[in-house]
């Protein structure tokens, strides 16, 4: 049986569930390094990525997409990362949709392959070198025959629309997602100006990812809808926020905020939080919904709950969790059986647990950017005096 | 080649180090049923189960334990939990000690079959049933041949006595922890008699496991310590606690916390806050060192890194893993590979990112426990009507 | 010997720093009701009205502001309110008059008669009517020859213009300040064209008070500041915030926290807190520096100490306070002692002491405002069924 | 007409209220100097003095206490402080009977003679010295015919029974309260055994005041108030707490806490949390119910107001404040005054509007104390080398 497409399903009004974050999952599972994030666990331990990408099929994902985030070559090689030496981009890239495609077939769900920015476009090498990199990639998913493509992770609308230019040659339907919040991107674009040029690009679904909450992300996405509508611009929208709280990140999210990366355990979201912003999300006109970075399957799950009746279905994962902690009404302890009700859960603010902890941090905000020369990519490490007097000259 | 035994790993001065929680992971995987807690997976889907257990053999733990919490018959059966329609107790633990040592052969780690408290006693049946119930677990561990057996999750020390006059019968090593903090078991008994009590009992190892965190249950077992050192009872150590924040609990630990189960997130702990845990808990001369619910497999690999030295080796995931942050250095942006120090995340205080909600919450103790009717066991489900007049008794 | 009036002191490029708050530290004294927040304790208990104005002479107020807040008639007799019933409000403006110069003249301080909002205008009455209400405290001001007027605590510009045109009748400078934020006025009129039809009225100095915490009435002082260049205005700015924290109020103020007015203890500003206030305040070219509500007087000194090289000269209350925590350096305790030094008390970020609170709350943003009928000035009481039919009207 | 003296009213079963703190507050008025917090405003600004015992009475204070805390000899010329330069010990504590006096003959309030703890015990200097210390204060009291004497912020049970010796031979009553908590007395003596040595020292009163907050001294009262009945002495209790939270205190209370004294205000008790710790106070059967630093008169009052009925009369200040915030229903704005009842404040959580503050601090713990040489009474000032070379000592 074909299953029906992206564009198909979104033309017809239906919701597209998105899957959640795997660089940080697999990080804390051990099977992928903090610092390069890259995705050569496609190859080391397929097992491990299909296990995650069934949770996310389970929780009602529609789309498994491929791990490749930061799986370009210049990316593999980048500061002494030695999966570049290891394996070829082509490699990765090649694993992880036949991963995707395994576990899809196992359900409805489509595989997107997707394509982040790159350090060459950060390192200013120019608009051809960079493609070249996007290209690379393109290259495997069109050989996999991936359903659609998803340019992610974007800092800079620039180089986004380089990769769109380049996506679209594929003849595959191309979304398109930023990760920026509603101050825009790292170039002082708008947020309303980064979505309208992302549709004039040629991208068929827009939208933000990463980087930001899913309530500061719904922000962003209401200045991108407004810019759209003032643009006269029909286009799909999505969303694949962060699993976590930032309400103090600045301009450049959550790698600014000082618990980037080892200490964001006190943001994480309840399925409750998740619950409100599928719901916000739904109802702003967002028909692609989902999740990046620290997005696990339960928190998708808890999406494809609240949008039960406008898609129609329950996840297979439901199976197991009863809505609003139904589940507990089978609880040994009578005070626990108490709180198995949609009120309960609604109206808790839950504690920190952390006494000597303050609610908010100030984030860095060094604002280096593209072009700047501590941004640059290189194949050796990064050594401690780099870090030393880099460190100096921003020391407040 | 034939792996050495809990007694003579613990007799030759090495460190064992435990694993994490099941339950609550496997939960948020969508393969546990939050409520019920009951281990069914193990026969549904053993795969997921298998990747549980693998990511905590490469995380350091010695040892993978049955996943047969509250696995015995009557709790498969209670309040209108399915799973013992679906399948029989021994079923479900036979599947579970399977998994359990085929992982455990793909290393160096011991498989060690679990028992937990049951309905039975809380309901008031009385040692003779109770201790039914434990038998047909073990007949199971005994015919798979586990390593040893750990008698774990008893909220009262007069059924944990019972479990361990069961257990002891099998001629394994037994290990007897308790989920009590400082203030001791639900009957009233001081954490120090209940030490001395699961030692007389038999056990040769005791401690604590589960409803704290790391630092509460430390506290409990410099209690136990001190008691056992009183009576001149030699014995080994052991803790495995939450992987949690728990100041604010009362006598009945995490449960009695209005975020149990589902907002607990804010409390989880840092890779950091384990690091800290281990040396305190090596410190004071405990050798088993593990986890319970909430601990993942990144949390035992802190452990595991921190007490490198004394066990002369690094986890197998310590490749994805460089020391106190060292891996950022391959970060691309240069204020995250800053970060890349041991004095940074040692000094991190991770901010909750939620300002709406307090650092600590007030338990409900309601205070109900073992021969109360509420916390009958019956195989029917709990209605509506019982939860509402069951709270009016207790509302404040 | 004549003092230097107010423009005089500003023309010459003088820092001029007012007073604090009178309603809530009196309220806390014992001596104002907490609710209609009147003034006749200026007739009532005329020591302990001066007792307040020697205070923040002797911190460093340049200004003793008469206590006739709210003492127009309308608002002595409104709401069951029994002041207006005992004393006209001539007496109480005479009174305030009297006590503030007595004062003023233990020192170099001016007196300031204050003009406030009032209920006639809230309740549409019209300009006519509300006019009135001015005149009657303008004239008690002009016999008691003020050095100048300040019309205060406007939420709408409308009636602000129509005060100021009250108040330049009588020949003194005006002042005229709004109790707004960066939102603008309570008609949705920005702080920005607030600042400049406020000048276009004739006010010497505008700026904002009340309402708001030091720095986020700076937030909106900037927004006036830019509106005032770009129509080429040429007008003193001053700003006298309140002396609590509210980075969580919205358009309308702190009255609009759940916490107002009997909750507000946690916000309240250290000293260390003013110190940033006022060297902020003075960077952005403010020359009338001082406070509102909840500013007591150990803030104000902190503003005078901070200012003390461009103001030439230190509060009489300096000899009580060493600058930086200087006077620590007699404690008897060594650790204290050690905290005798400006870094220590610029980097302590102080901890609440109640791990049960948030950090932020959720205002009640009811909405309603001028023309309102929930509004309306009334003599008689409000009965308890109007707060019942009226609350109901709100509940989210 | 004779007023009922102290052993009168208690025996006659009254509740006695005693009164607030004046370092603290006069220090914020600047009339006394931060480090040394000696009282030469009595001499230099008696009616700033008057006026805050006016404000006591009137609020409902029975108790007018000389402010003559740390005025002894030895602690008026202590490191650097000028205050005994400039006046004898006899002038000022002369000066605060008088003060008292005066303000207590404005109602039916007796005066207390107040003596603290002296630098000569500090430094080791023995018994007969310390002694002489006292009974140069005790003179003055005699002479100017004081109601009752109160030995008061005890850290030792040592001194404090050298005190009690002193001032009984008077032939005045004398009360007894540390400022300890339920950890006990510097020395490590528990806080039960202190109150029986009190008790049998000779004090008609014993209780706790200052260093910790009202909920953590009424846990120290209720350790004494154990160990009195266990060893069958029958003594009135007395209780005079701070006015902020110190939940994070350890065994020397709030001086300890980092924000000790400059950065104390977030944790400012509500007149909300003096309803419940005026309730809990008489509950356990304390009959003297007052406050120490940080507590003002309206916290006073409330104590009074939650008591009426107990003593059947409300305090004079009580005409401008009416009952659980009664006073909001002649308010401007319907949403204030929608919270013009009991059960509103009584469930405030009041936020801390700080989002980048804790909720608890960790107390410095250096742990140095009597006969330290840390600690010596010396009249020349502290240096800074001496600072520097302490703090060393103790640096973490």
């Amino acid at each position: 049986m074909v299953k029906k497409g992206l564009l198909e399903r979104l033309n017809a009004g239906e919701v597209v569930i998105g899957d959640g974050g795997f660089v940080f999952e697999l990080e804390k599972r051990g099977y992928v390094k903090a610092g390069p994030w890259t995705p050569e666990a496609c190859v080391e331990f397929p097992e491990a990525v299909k296990g995650l990408h069934r949770e996310f099929l389970r929780s009602g994902s529609d789309v498994m997409q491929t791990f490749t985030f930061y799986a370009s070559d210049d990316k593999l090689n980048n500061r002494g990362n030695q999966a570049g030496v290891k394996f070829t981009c082509r490699q990765v890239n090649d694993a992880a949709c036949r991963l995707a495609r395994e576990v899809a077939n196992e359900g409805d769900a489509l595989v997107a392959g997707g394509i982040s920015q790159t350090p060459t476009y950060l390192s200013g090498l120019g608009k051809q070198k960079t493609q070249a990199e996007f290209k690379r990639q393109v290259d495997v998913f069109v050989e996999n025959k991936v359903d659609f493509l998803i340019a992610e992770y974007y800092e800079h609308i620039e180089e986004m629309e380089w990769a769109i230019e380049s996506l679209i040659e594929s003849g595959l339907p191309v979304c398109a997602s930023m990760c920026i919040g509603p101050e825009g991107d790292l170039h002082g674009v708008s947020a309303g100006e980064c979505a309208v040029r992302m549709a004039r690009a040629g991208a068929d679904v827009v939208g933000v990812n990463c980087h930001f909450d899913p309530f500061v992300s719904l922000d962003a996405m209401a200045l991108m809808k407004k810019a759209l509508d003032a643009a006269g611009i029909k286009v799909y929208l999505m969303v694949q926020p962060l699993g976590i709280w930032t309400p103090d990140a600045k301009k450049q999210g959550f790698i600014d905020l000082p618990e980037f990366p080892f200490g964001l355990e006190p943001r994480i979201m309840t399925r409750w939080d998740m619950h409100r912003y599928a719901r916000q999300a739904y109802d702003m006109g967002i028909r692609y919904i989902g999740g990046c970075c620290k997005i696990q399957s339960y928190h998708i799950r808890a999406v494809a709950e609240e949008l039960q009746k406008e898609r129609g279905k329950m996840p297979a994962s439901h199976d197991k969790h009863d809505m609003w902690g139904g589940g507990l009404m089978l609880h040994t302890k009578p005070w626990v059986r108490a709180r198995a009700n949609r009120e309960y859960w609604e109206n808790l603010n839950p504690s920190s647990g952390r006494p000597y902890s303050a609610a908010l941090s100030k984030p860095d905000e060094w604002g280096v950017t593209q072009g700047h020369q501590d941004l640059r990519q290189h194949a050796e490490s990064t050594t401690n005096d780099e870090i030393k007097s880099t460190t100096c000259k921003y020391k407040k």
